[in-house]
Formats: C-alpha cells, sequence, structure tokens
C-alpha cells in the first residue's frame, strides 16, 4: 500500500460494449494522477463491496488495461443487486463505508444506469453524515440510453451502430427471397424507451430500405394499425422489415405482452420483456398471410465489440477519467455528462450532474424523433444519433480469426473484515 | 447483343455473406474471357428464368459489380422455388429452354445447395435431349455446408466466424453477471446438420470460455442430458452458455419442437424450424432453477457482411471465376469444390463433382467433430474450422458510420416470349 489513499472501481447493471473503456480511463488516469493508491475492482459491482471481493487492479499487467478498451461486457464483473432506502438497508450503507474504511478507500467510481446512481448517491450521503471523507463520482452507463442531464450514454453508441447494421444486412436477406419470406421482425432491447429501435432507423436512407416499420414503448401500440401498417409497405415494396422494441406497451401503458403471463421480474423489479416479435409474428401470419420471421438479438446487441463504434469507446474511455479528474479537483457526489457541441461539427465534451437528479430521471425519446404515424423515426432523430456511431473501435483478432478479449488475473485482496451476510 | 452467346447467373436458397461474391466473380471472369456475350442476371433465381424477368448485368456500372464483394445476402435475387423431376414438372424445364433459346444463353451458372444443382442438372440433362446446346455448371453456396463433394461452402467461413464471435461476446456478457443472469442459450441455423453450431467451439479457447455446451442434430438429444450437463457446468464455473442448432433431434430423429406444432414447412418441404432455444430455457428454468436468456441470430447470422470471412469471400469470388473458366474449358454438368490443403499450411483450390452426386448427397458433421458426451466439439473440428474463418473482409463504411451496399439498376432485358404461368 502508498501513502495515498485507494479508489474502488465497479460496474452495474448491464453490461455494454464499452463499460470497460470507462474502467481504462478511471484506472489509467489515476495512475497517471500520482495522487490515488491502488486502484481496486470490486467483483459484480457493489456486491463485490459488501463481500469484501477486492481485488488489486493496479497489479494487473498495463497492457491487460489497455485491452480493457477492446473487450466487451464488464471485466470487473457486474451486478443487478438494488439498496433500497437508507432506512431499509442501513446494514447494506454501513457495511460499504466498513469496506472503504479497511482498505482506505476513500474514491468511489460507479458506472451504471439510474439504479447506480442512486446507489452511489446513498453512499455519499451516508459517508458525509459519519464524517467519513469519501468521494463518490458516477459514469454514466446503459445501452437504454435513458439516463437524464447527459446527450447521450456511453454504451448507446455501440449497440446503435450495431443493431442498424443488423437492421441494414437482414434487411437485404428478405429482400433477396421476398418471393419467399416477406417478412422479418428484429426484436430489440429498450424495456421503456425506445433509443436503442429508433437508432435503426439510420439503415433506411431511402424508403425502400430496411426497417420500414419501427415501433418504440413511447408510442401507444396498436395490433390493426400493425397490420394496416404491413399491409401498406406490402403494397408498396412486396416485403417488410420491422423493429420492435421489447418494451411495446398498448394504449394503456401495459407492454403487450405482459398478459402471456411467462415473464417474472428482475432483481430491480423491472419486468423481464421478451416475446414481443413473436406476438407480432403470429398476428401478421394470421391476419396478413404471409410468412413472418424473427430475429432476436438479445445480449450480442449490447456486446458486440466487433463492430463498436469508435466514438462510443473514445467518449466513454473519456467519461472514466473525467470522473477521476472530477474527483481530484475537488467534485463530489456527481456523475459525468456528456454534452454535445454540433456547430459546426459533432464535438463532445463532458459535464457534471447531481447523482440525486440522475438517479431520479428518465429519458425517453421525445416526441420529435418520431413521426407522425408512430411507425418510423424523424430525421431530427437520425441527426441526434448518426454522430454517435461513426467509427469502428479497433479489436485485437488472435490466429485463428477471432476477437482477443482481456481476462484479469484478479489477485484477491486480504479481507479484513468478518463475512457479511 | 453481341456475337458470343450470353450467360445467365442467378442466386438461390437462403442468402449468404458471400454469394455475391461468387456472382462477381462470374461476371468478372466472364468479361475478362471475352468469349461470352451478356452477363444476364435472373431475378430471383429460377423464377426469372421461368418469368423470363432478366436483367443485363453487363450494363452495371463496374463498381456496382466491385461492390458484390462487400454486400451481404443475394442481390440479384434469390428464390426457394423447387422444380419435381423432369416428368412432373416438364412444362417448367421446357420453358427454361425456351427463355434460354430466346435470349441466346449457353451458359448457365446457378450458385445454390443441392436443390438447386439438382435443378441445373435436370435443365442440363433436358438441353441434351433436346440438341440445345448448353453448358450448365453449378457453385457450392449454403451457410449450413452440408454439401458433399466439396470441403467446405461458401457461406460457412463467415457465418462461422459471426456466430463463434458472437458466442464469445455473449459469453463475456453471462460472465459479467453471472450472480444473476446463470445461462444464456444462443440458438443458430442448421437444420439437419450441425456445421454452424460446432463452428462456436472456436471460441472456446478455454474450458472457462463460452460456449460450455454445444448441442448439435447429430447427436440425439435427451433433455435430462441437457439438466444433468447444465449442473455439472454451474457446478464448475457458476455460469452456462449453451449453443444450440435449431434441428435438434430426439433418439427416434424427431425434431425435439415438432410436437409444439406451431412449424410449417417451406416450399422444398423442409420443417420451418424456431423456438429450440425457447424449449431448453423452459426446462432449464424449470429443472435447474436458474434464470436463462434467449438469444436467436435468426437471418442476421447469414448476412452478416460486417463481419465477414475474408477467406470466405475470397473463395466464394474463386468459385464463380472458375466456374466460368471450367464452363470455357469444355466442363458440363458439373459443381465447382474446394479442395483442401492443409500443409504445409492451409491452401484451398477447386475441383469438380458431377451435379447429380451433389444434388443427392448431405455432409453431416462427422462423428470425431462431436466429443463423446455429445455436448461439445473436439480438436478436428477446430482444425477444420479455424482456416475458414480467418481474415476480415473490407466493407465499405458510409459517412452515417453504416455500412454501404450495392443494389443493381436492373435494366429489364426485353421479354420475347408470351407470358408464363
Amino acid at each position: 500500500m502508498t501513502k495515498n489513499p485507494n479508489d474502488v472501481v465497479a460496474q452495474s447493471g448491464g453490461p455494454t460494449a464499452v463499460i470497460n473503456s470507462s474502467a481504462c480511463g478511471v484506472i489509467q488516469q489515476a495512475h497517471k494522477s500520482g495522487k490515488i493508491g491502488c486502484v481496486l475492482g470490486a467483483t459484480n459491482g457493489i456486491l463485490g463491496v459488501l463481500s469484501e471481493d477486492l481485488f488489486d487492479i493496479s497489479a494487473e499487467k498495463p497492457e491487460t488495461i489497455e485491452a480493457l478498451k477492446r473487450t466487451p461486457a464488464a471485466a470487473i464483473g457486474s451486478c443487478r443487486y438494488k439498496l433500497k432506502s437508507l432506512e431499509e438497508s442501513r446494514a447494506d450503507f454501513e457495511r460499504i463505508l466498513d469496506v472503504f474504511r479497511a482498505h482506505d478507500i476513500r474514491y468511489f467510481f460507479y458506472a451504471g444506469g439510474n439504479d447506480s446512481m442512486d446507489t452511489a448517491d446513498k453512499v455519499n450521503k451516508l459517508a458525509a453524515d459519519s464524517g467519513y471523507e469519501l468521494v463518490c463520482i458516477g459514469i454514466p452507463k446503459t445501452v437504454d440510453n435513458d439516463l437524464a442531464f447527459t446527450d447521450h450514454c456511453p454504451g448507446y453508441g455501440s449497440v446503435a451502430k450495431y443493431v442498424a447494421t443488423c437492421a441494414m444486412e437482414a434487411g437485404r436477406d428478405t429482400e433477396a427471397l421476398y418471393t419467399h419470406d416477406t417478412c422479418t421482425i428484429l426484436e430489440v432491447m429498450g424495456r421503456n424507451a425506445g433509443w436503442i429501435a429508433a437508432a435503426t432507423g439510420l439503415a433506411a436512407r431511402c424508403p425502400e430500405d430496411a426497417p420500414h416499420l419501427i415501433y418504440v414503448p413511447e408510442s401507444p401500440f396498436y395490433f390493426d394499425k400493425l397490420v394496416s401498417d404491413v399491409k401498406q409497405v406490402l403494397r408498396e415494396f412486396g416485403r417488410v422489415f420491422i423493429v420492435a422494441g421489447e418494451g411495446l406497451k398498448n394504449e394503456k401503458g401495459e407492454y403487450i405482452t405482459a398478459d402471456k403471463g411467462a415473464f417474472g421480474t428482475d432483481a430491480f423489479g423491472h419486468l423481464q420483456l421478451g416475446g414481443v416479435a413473436d406476438m407480432l409474428k403470429a398476428v401478421i401470419e394470421d391476419q396478413v398471410g404471409i410468412k413472418a420471421r424473427c430475429n432476436r438479438l438479445g445480449t450480442n446487441q449490447r456486446s458486440a465489440m466487433h463492430f463498436a463504434s469508435l466514438t462510443d469507446v473514445n467518449e466513454a474511455y473519456m467519461c472514466g477519467q473525467m470522473a477521476v479528474k472530477a474527483a481530484l479537483g475537488g467534485e463530489n457526489g456527481k456523475m459525468v455528462t456528456l454534452v454535445r457541441q454540433d456547430k459546426p461539427k459533432y464535438r463532445c465534451t463532458t459535464g457534471l450532474a447531481e447523482l440525486r437528479d440522475v438517479a431520479n430521471g428518465e429519458k425517453k425519446l421525445p416526441p420529435e424523433y418520431i413521426n407522425d404515424s408512430g411507425n418510423h423515426i424523424t430525421d431530427a432523430m437520425r441527426d441526434y444519433v448518426r454522430p454517435l456511431v461513426r467509427g469502428e473501435a479497433p479489436i485485437t483478432i488472435g490466429d485463428d480469426g477471432l476477437p482477443v478479449f482481456m481476462r484479469f488475473e484478479r489477485k484477491p485482496l486480504e479481507k479484513k473484515l468478518p463475512k457479511y451476510m
């Protein structure tokens, strides 16, 4: 241990192609600063802190740390453990501070979505109340792009690039065979926000290009409208390519898949969705009388490092760096935000927002990004997403023709506290 | 029209990332030879011939033709129309010859699978019987890799590279969250042959890498074996990543999804499959008590130009070239094959096989490529597939950060015959 206090970096929620780039930014900036002792990794997010499962990232090889930029998912380990209010989860919060104290951790960098920002905020408040000097800085991360106070979220640009490309490619497949397979439905992620589905609209450079129809959770979904939309596109092009966000809702705001009854809830209480494309397929085959196919990219869309956006990778790294700079510059209780400048051309810098504000916000697709028919996007959406998908992130390819990803050696930190729970 | 006779190039069956590369090889070689008049495209395969829907590819811009190498699916248009025996489909076969005669077509290059080779063979026989000079050469094409007499099929290397990468990436996602999402199932294509599923085994460079379990149609599938396999992997790694071929069968050779009753048949009489991963998920959640996720890549796996194998693209092009060279060299009624030389290093040349032999063959995974437990691959399979996925095919990326694909202008040939059917 050096004399400087340590930091801990942790990852939370659904992985992305670039959350490791943010971690890389934190680690390399912390090392560069000379003001932080060891960079510690919390295995599986806040769970790793609670269980004192920490490892010394500073002891990893520099090339391993550098390779974080080219590795998808969450190399430190993520979790979906949600802490409740300070009152309800008091023991958890106390334990977190105990672990921080035991390892002289004075900086907590947490990459995640709303729930993670909420956790970081509460840890920060308790530390202040307890007189423990701690700096908590959040790093935005979510493929869903639904965090408020930031122009966009690291992770979104890469999923946008990938799903748009998938729509374009599978669209050509549908086009090639349209004497036979007249309908393809691509189901993409997006529980409450249609940002991912909307991004596929970029693939439609002209009206005959896929996707012809895009449905997002922000627009109420009607099956009879679907049927008439499909018939209209078939009349025009003889084929139809549909993108459906997984969280489509009816006019009452209920998930259209909810009455299937087969879906549980995750640890955050979110409905676990699936099967939207299957439902659309069944209705189209029955009521339009054509054959439909479903592609469900699932977790492949958020881990597609092999075609990640270079812009996204670079911005994610910058968020990590800026988190450390902000912490060392005297900021606390903030999340790094991305600030867009569009003129004369796209440029992205960072800002800061209060953790507590981010925790309570949710950014949906604004109405002006959805067309009047509620079945495609507008040019405003295209202008928003286009700069985010530019550039192809470099990856390492092995002699076997496949990507090479890093794994940490994970030298565990000696535990100093009794076992918790 | 020049004095030289024309050729027609047509595409059939499910598209791939590289069937257009083969078309490019045919077109460019035909032009280069100086012995072929116009290269005509048959819109949607043999259907385009029957309906006299032909267009003049030689009139397309050279850069459009060159861009075929970087465009997935079937740019000329594909179909799933199956001609029966000469006796049963006599009118169709006569019509094909009528169209060939009307447009002075003396060369027929058909890229497809078994069924297409069968069609080409029968057209060829009828031409010979009728005294019409015609040369028919087949070009192998199928992501399923199930054609006999060829070491591998153009299209397979690219789908292999992509699905293995997807297994690797989604595997990291499962690994990152394995306190929560303990099981992921990736469903891949392969109706009767497990070549695609088996290719994902390349992603497992060490035992903890995904996929941990691979199930192929060649090994009888038992649900109780699945449950014990999953429990075994969970004990060892705390997570499990499964790849399932869509055509898994029980010990009686029946599709395990067949009793769901929801699947029709395609125009070739093949069972249309789907839902294998959903079935596995249901059984695992019920009998192992963990949460499982399904990713179904669908048509995205066979159209993933953005990460296609350069080896595959080059070999597909070579098959197209060699088809023309063979035709002009006096061969007839043959399909171009790929011939592997492994020592001192991988090298691929071409050979020829009789169309009628190819039409009746089907190449499944040999037993020595599947491990004794029937749940993963062997080193022999790794050695087979590794060279096929090497290299990344170049693509064109637009200013919007997405791939750019070509479309033909499709200058239609004037119809000379009465409408058919």
